[in-house]
């Protein structure tokens, strides 16, 4: 997980900063029918016709979204993509390209960059986005990214926040909490190496959590299953914060409350095991891990036998009158107010 | 310029992540047609009908690009703003949304963040575009800005790096270096203030060319000078870099080479004595300044009876054959080949 600093490598400031964008991104081409102009331009031009265009922005930093001790670049660049297709995927909208910009401070090498971009290269192809812009310049301290993705959608399939009604139910594709599992197997295995660098840590029992938390995968498919299923959701969100987080956006936005089920909320079991080993609550993990980018999503009632039994779907509630605000009713069938409890990189 | 530390100020972590954004964009109105959905869901929504769309993004970071010693935060945010919107004008589209990320560390309070958004929201009444989306988070770091441009044009408008021909005459708006030279006078009241900080600087004869650095104004304007003189440019590129710098990518994404007459490069006086102030050569800072938000551009030498004598252009040069490389005609009639100078963050 640790690079060796002994290899040769390449100085940025051996490379023009336009002979540096020009390296790291040859090997992309463009394959959306939309992408008029990518990269080697003052801007990206885009051909959207009759479609609707839908953008996102995020900010990742080091030592504040992630840890280069252990998280390998080519997957940082993976995931950064990831994180802002599944926005993307969050408006029922098709994902068509993206922007990538990045700031490293000089102990970065050339090298490094390369990593980065073969994961930005793989997710774009097999997200099928283009890479159509970005900067590339040098930080004062650690490295920085800022992905913009873009996407279409005819209008009627755009899915906003806001059209939850009460009695909707409340659905949730695949599994909860595993980012945030995976996330403290790795803190766990990095204090280790502190003490002993030789230890070699056996991960195999946790593949699948620290999979969540390397190399998560946007839901690039949902938008098509339910389709098939002839669904279209009165609301989505994908799940970054955490389900409690979303689910009160999904309220606030839509001006509904929420009766969620415990005993309803889809965990892996890799999940539950790793929670009684650390001797965390499985439900709390879910609902205020984050990273999951999972989507959540209502459908009317009368769309429930389209989706019962279905495995890339869980119902875990229904939607209420606003006045009865949002509520975890627990195993034991406790009402508990839903409170945010995202992650907030401020506190 | 400094600011009063002893102010009264809130701690950003006293609002979560999803107030703070709701705080800082609470004003922000959207005003274009095509913006369908702004901040407040996973992503923002456009309707570019039959136009085509440009997206630009560029990455500001604090103790590279910007020094906040002197640069107020409302005109940080405004350049910020500025320095995509130039992005777009140089591709002689309308600039129509932009997305805004920032990441600070705890030193900065709320009041600062409003400083910054107070100068987005200027450019943004200004320049009538909306602010549709971003992120906010903190940094392990200083401060740094993420813009994405967005813009909309007639595919028959879009004007790209690549179209110049030889004998096309070079075009460049305003006038070059005074950005540069701003910074130096800056720069040097900096150096001041360290040693006698009770120094008040009398910057009144540097208005022009402080302005210039603190506060420049994308070229919106061009595009409608230019219908009005019934001249669609062969090539367009906006200078952020320094005029040598983009007469070369011109040349480059051309595929032709290119003639430039120092003694046609326009120049402020104020520029002038400045630079003989600071001794250094006015020509050289035209050349290698940097960040002057000027449009370049080719036309066809049929159209140069519609510009000759506007005051808003300045024939500079024309293109060649692309063997004949690229030049810098002095006034002494040399004949200097042109090199990239322009500002290079890595090195």
């Amino acid at each position: 997980m640790i690079e060796d600093k002994n290899q040769e490598k390449t100085g940025l400031d051996q490379l023009g900063e336009f002979e540096l964008i020009n390296h790291l991104t040859k090997n992309f081409t463009l394959q959306h029918k939309s992408s008029i102009m990518g990269i080697g331009d003052d801007a990206a031009v885009m051909d959207f016709s009759n479609k609707k265009a839908v953008m996102s922005t995020d900010l990742l930093i080091e030592g504040v979204h992630f840890d280069l001790s252990y998280m390998p670049l080519k997957h940082l660049g993976y995931k950064s993509v990831m994180v802002n297709l599944s926005d993307i995927y969050a408006m029922n909208a098709i994902a068509t390209q993206i922007t990538v910009s990045i700031a490293v401070s000089n102990r970065f090498p050339l090298e490094a960059l390369e990593e980065f971009y073969s994961g930005v290269a793989l997710a774009c192809e097999i997200y099928k986005v283009d890479l159509v812009g970005g900067d590339t310049t040098s930080s004062t301290k650690g490295m920085l990214i800022s992905v913009t993705a873009v996407g279409e959608a005819d209008e009627a399939d755009i899915v906003y926040r806001s059209g939850a009604k009460p009695n909707d139910l409340l659905v949730v594709s695949g599994d909860l909490g595993g980012a945030y599992c995976g996330l403290q197997v790795l803190e766990r295995e990095k204090e280790v190496f502190k003490v002993n660098p030789n230890n070699q840590p056996d991960l195999s029992p946790y593949t699948y959590i620290v999979e969540r938390q390397l190399k998560p995968e946007a839901r690039k498919d949902i938008k098509g299953l339910l389709q098939q299923l002839e669904i279209l959701p009165t609301s989505m969100i994908d799940i970054s914060d955490g389900l409690s987080s979303e689910i009160l956006h999904l309220c606030s936005k839509s001006a509904v409350g929420c009766n969620v089920y415990e005993n309803k909320i889809p965990l892996d079991p890799t999940v539950i095991s790793a929670c009684e080993e650390f001797k965390i609550d499985s439900t709390l993990v879910a609902l205020s891990g984050g990273e999951d980018y999972e989507l959540l999503f209502t459908i009317d009632q009368k769309d429930f036998p389209k989706i019962k039994g279905n495995p890339h779907f869980t119902v875990i509630g229904h939607m209420t009158d606003k006045n009865e605000g949002a509520h975890l009713i627990s195993r034991g069938d406790a009402k508990i107010p839903l409170t945010a409890q995202g992650w907030n990189s401020f506190s």
